[in-house]
This record gives C-alpha cells, sequence and structure tokens, in this order.
C-alpha cells in the first residue's frame, strides 16, 4: 500500500451548519454542498494543500456507505492536527475558530512535548489540535 | 485559517497492536513508538506523501491531552479515503489489508458515483475507503 491520504471525511449530522462552520467561519473555500443528484450522494469537499481533501459526509450516510452500523458520537476517536508557524498563529487560529462557534476544549497553552497548543470542537464534536512546534517548520506552498 | 492538516490522529485501544497493523500488516513506515520519555507521550507517526503524518495515539490519552471525556468506540465519526489508479489496485490493498488482519466490511465493488471502492476497518474500527476515481489520477510523487 501506498503511503498517502486522498480524502479525510469527517462524519456530520448537519450538513449545511458544518458547511457554514468550515467555509464562513474558518474560511475554507468549497463549492458547497455538490453530489445531490445521487441518493446518498451530498457532500462537500475542501481541497486542502498537499492534495489532501477534507469531505464532509452525513454520519448516517457514512454508515450506509461502508455498511456498518451508525455508531455514537465520539470525539475521542481521532483528531486533526493543524499546524502553525508561532504562538501568536496558535491563537489567531484558535480565536477564529471561537468566533465561528467552535467549542474551545482546551486554551492554548505550553505542551508537555515542547510546543504550544490548543483543541476545539467542530459543530460535531471533531477535535481540531492548533499547534506550533519548534521542531517543525510549516512550508505555505502547495 | 490557512488550509491545511499536518496530522491525523487515530485514537487506539492497544498502541502496539495499532502499530503492527499499519507498520508490518499495510507496510508503512516508521521508527515505531517514540515519546515515551513523556507521560502521556507514547505516540507512533507515519510520514505520509503530502507531508501528512498518520499519528496512533491511545483513546485515553487523547481525552487526557484535549480535556474531553472518553467516548465510546465509533466507526462513523470518519473515515480515511486512499484513492488508487485501477480497480486491480483497489483489489490488491484490500488483499493486503486483509492479510493484515483488517475487517472488510463493504468488499471492493462498482460505486453510485462512477468508482470502484471498498471499505476495511483497521483493529480499532476505522473505516478505510479504498477507491479507483476514474475522475481523479493519483500522482506517485510525494
Amino acid at each position: 500500500m501506498k503511503p498517502h491520504v486522498t480524502v479525510l471525511t469527517l462524519g456530520v449530522d448537519d450538513l449545511e451548519r458544518a458547511l457554514r462552520f468550515y467555509r464562513e467561519g474558518l474560511g475554507l473555500e468549497s463549492e458547497g454542498i455538490v453530489g445531490t443528484e445521487f441518493e446518498h450522494g451530498a457532500v462537500v469537499f475542501f481541497l486542502l494543500k498537499g492534495h489532501l481533501m477534507l469531505a464532509l459526509y452525513p454520519r448516517k450516510e457514512v454508515a450506509w456507505d461502508a455498511q456498518v452500523p451508525q455508531g455514537p458520537k465520539s470525539s475521542t476517536e481521532f483528531t486533526i492536527g493543524h499546524n502553525v508557524n508561532n504562538k501568536e498563529e496558535v491563537n489567531e487560529v484558535m480565536a477564529q475558530a471561537r468566533r465561528a462557534g467552535a467549542q474551545v476544549v482546551k486554551p492554548a497553552g505550553p505542551t508537555f512535548w515542547g510546543g504550544y497548543a490548543g483543541y476545539f470542537q467542530d459543530p460535531d464534536g471533531h477535535l481540531w489540535e492548533i499547534a506550533w512546534n519548534p521542531q517543525l517548520r510549516v512550508e505555505d506552498a502547495p
């Protein structure tokens, strides 16, 4: 298996609410809800750097598509790490997320591994860690 | 907020079991468990293409680190999409995952959106979709 991930799909309860949070709130670019010509097809895509796509898809459709039972909401199944290059950027992104309606569960502060980070939850409870790691420079180029 | 994700962290119950599945089973490269010099620090990293890191971290430590209650196991919170360039590659990756001990929940087959895909679950129940999308060419370059 080649070491790549093409799409990270978040299970959501309300596609329009999640789209608003990520597009209007966090400023990610998207064409909005697409795929509505198919039953079970309504989905939202954001193209991120590194050719990764972030997708939003209803939890019930994730269950349908993968043929598994729909599970309960749970915030500790995964986290999304968004690294920036200094503490100020961490604070700015955390503030932007809060304004967008995120729940700040861990305000930004020093971490045990020598960095500076905070966590917020999106409207579906998915955890984002906004982090500055002094040993990791994040390039702006795609 | 800049449109990038640096790390996708999977909450796991057993770090060594998850490492075995991803390193020995799927063939992803890793230095193994690192960070053990810190309490709550034990973690596994795999560097993927596009500068994305895949991390494994115990669910209870995700809860500790993000300061949220540990949630129940749930497979419909997110899915990881791994795209390849033809149906044969989908079949090969699905077979490799099965040999590695994955649970194939949806055998590969034609999809409603015109592609060919299947789903498996890793030992922690996390869903991977292995997909060929005729409209998406996946480059091998990093």
